[in-house]
């Protein structure tokens, strides 16, 4: 592809020979000759004078002084991400139902749909236009998904759950298990209490592999639209996840939490039952939130904090012994000097 | 259903109307005309004044001075468990082995299982009387299943497995993978120590989604009675987990590490190996157990203290980095007291 | 077998009946008369005095005292293990391709490749001889398996990965998911960076059961030779984990972040992106790793520390809230003698 419509797909400025034929895209420590980087922060701007491409997409506003060309443009990440799917295309499924799946007469197709073999598709389902299910995938009863969905293998969708359009969910993610719910009676035996309520992944979600989310007890679990959960997340029983949130691996929220929008977590990161969080929220990686947060902020710490004061906390830590002991010192200085008051 | 035949099924103390049509239960806000709720804690007392609800299950004892029905009961949260189930009583499958499973010869069926499509029952299985295996269910050979289980799509029972009565596994778990064991040779290369021992689940058990049971190096690891496990838990071989226990998801418990009776753990905790526990203890969220716990004592923290040790401990560590710089200042006090001594 | 061929076949040095008939192998506790066991430390010596074995292997230069007869070998762990695998040989698989799997034309099979029925095996894809396929495992297209491994069933393998020799994947791991890349654009909305990489692992390792491997961004998510990865592991796009490491259950490892040979890791560990770790590193179970780590280093605590101040500062944290009262009371102290100076 020739520079200049490369240019002109990312609506950049462009600075060097329009007519170069760039063949790749690539990290900047990775790229070769014929390939075009990305900068998306000046630290690296000494490694991409030293990189071996043939072109870089740059801030708007930031030079580079070497040969290279330069496509000028707002945000060179997000135009990256563009630009690497345009060089490598999600592949292109041929549409059509296997006859080795299992699919129920009563459940309604969309056009276009393709169902790999090995799969169930359950009674009254429905799957949407253009939607993918690959191997072993798992649809009960009753359950929808909209268009353009993409369910890889072993997925399994809990009957009556409510999947939206553009929905991708990877390899092993549960949809609709039973919330952990259990009363004990007067001898400590647990009961369970029915979980009759279901799932909603709203459109433009996506799920990790293997990560778990439980239908509601009554009522539901609902994951907003464009939310990004990671792998082997736990989200439980009438969560509700607020828009464009993205949850890191491992992840934990448990029953009846709400999560405002554009919440940000790292890894790890443990939320209580019951928790209401504000819009905005950023936690830090294994962060541990017991009660609600008010949204704009950041926090740490488990119990959670504000970041700044999580820090402060931590760096002062390993002095907690010497400071013990300086204290014990300084005690009987005082009785000393008390003595002889 | 009349409200008359309600209390009499919850053995229940009627207050107002017994032919009240009641058409569904339901939480106390979302509660709408016809339906019933429950009150568990006297603080929802005003919301259940203000509920739509036209009855109410509460403890004996409590009463609501509104025009609202009223049935009185002991445990009103264990008696709208019973409703829920009354009211969504579980889908009644038709019994019938699909002939897209593959179902060994030698295995044995009891009377009304149900298989579904694409399952796998391996050598000399037993399925007993009643039990439903989703699409994508694996049952190794020489494994058993009790009477009146519930496996769901794309559990892995490896073989020689042993499950008892009434039993409940969600997506995606695995009953008896390999224990981590490994030992290094001269040259640091990890030397696998065959697991050839087996999982054990009791009856009355229910395994959460893509939780990882591992079988036992030697021997068993043993999920005893009643026990029900969240989603995403890690049990690792040889341990014991003992009857009644809740854990809750993504917790993650060590090799030969045995727990007592009526244990309780929140989300993320983390249990060392060999660790032995006493009976009815409890353990906070994302705490970290290194070393044997007594029973009937509730722990916190990594590495776990008491809880209200912990407690305040997290509420006086924010102090701690003023508490450095006053020891300082004070230092400095005293060096001059000194001086003028 | 008699106890002289165990004793051959260990390279061992012989104390006791050499023709002594020994039935199995068990751990010291549990050992039956006609049994062997092993000592790995001392001080289990007492143990082993009261055990019923008939037979133990002890380190070389360790005598025990007893009736017992004892087989010497530098490495009883390692012996054990060996034993083990002997007393308990791996069942032999009937290679052959199960009618009931849907094999892709182009995919090539080696010399005694066992697939069970349910399997599905993707365009051009390659099998290594003597390699065995579970019920329910997806290996996409192009991907390819070496020699002799062992994929558990319902372990999805997305299309373009590459897996060595003697590889063992179990139940529900996912390989070559994509990884966790998005990037906001000015409305908030996240906008997915394709993920057009692969992973590679590579020959002897072992994977556990619903681990996650994403693939990488662009480039590859590297598992080197020999490690070993316990079960709910999540290793995000373009991580290394170097050679013999072991890392166990419920470990996230974040994205672009290389591991060096020989680590060791606690359950439940987290390591940030982009962090570069040298050899020989071990991490206490729970530690949250936000930065570089140099090697032959033990580290705990989240953020971590060195293990022995983590364990000086965890010691003395309990003696915090006391502390805090103690300098209030010398400051008053201090006030006094001021006062009087």
């Amino acid at each position: 592809m020739k520079l200049k419509e490369i240019c002109s797909l990312l609506n950049g400025c462009l600075e060097g020979d329009p007519d170069l034929e760039i063949r790749g895209v690539n990290g900047v420590e990775e790229a070769a000759e014929g390939e075009i980087t990305f900068l998306s922060h000046k630290k690296y701007l000494a490694a991409l004078k030293d990189s071996k491409c043939t072109a870089a997409i740059l801030p708007e506003g930031v030079s580079l002084e070497t040969g290279k060309a330069v496509i000028s443009v707002k945000n060179p990440y997000l135009a990256f991400a563009k630009l690497l799917g345009i060089f490598h295309p999600p592949i292109k499924e041929t549409p059509g139902v296997s006859s080795q799946s299992v699919v129920s007469d009563s459940a309604v197709l969309g056009k276009d749909v393709t169902i790999y073999p090995l799969v169930y598709v359950g009674e009254n389902a429905k799957i949407g236009d253009g939607t993918v299910l690959f191997p072993g995938v798992f649809v009960g009863d009753h359950s929808t998904i909209g268009f353009h969905g993409v369910i890889h293998s072993h997925v399994s969708i809990y009957a009556g759950m409510q999947i939206g359009d553009r929905v991708v969910i990877h390899s092993g993610a549960v949809i609709g298990s039973d919330g952990f719910g259990f009363v004990p009676d007067e001898t400590g035996k647990r009961n369970k209490i029915p979980q009759v309520g279901k799932v909603v992944l709203e459109d433009d979600v996506e799920i990790g592999a293997n990560t778990c989310i439980d239908r509601g007890t009554m009522g539901e679990t609902r994951i907003r639209k464009g939310v990004k959960l990671d792998n082997l997340i736990q989200i439980a029983h009438n969560c509700t996840v607020g828009e464009d949130s993205v949850l890191a691996a491992q992840v934990g929220i448990s029953g009846s939490t709400s999560i405002g929008k554009r919440a940000m977590m790292g890894g790890q990161v443990g939320v209580a039952d019951h928790v209401e969080m504000g819009d905005d929220v950023m936690i830090v990686a294994q962060s541990g939130v017991p009660s609600d947060l008010p949204g704009k902020q950041i926090y740490a710490g488990s119990p959670t904090v504000k970041r700044n004061v999580w820090r402060k906390t931590q760096m002062a830590l390993p002095q907690l012994p010497d400071l013990i002991k300086k204290v014990r010192a300084m005690e009987k200085r005082i009785e000393e000097l008390e003595k002889n008051d």
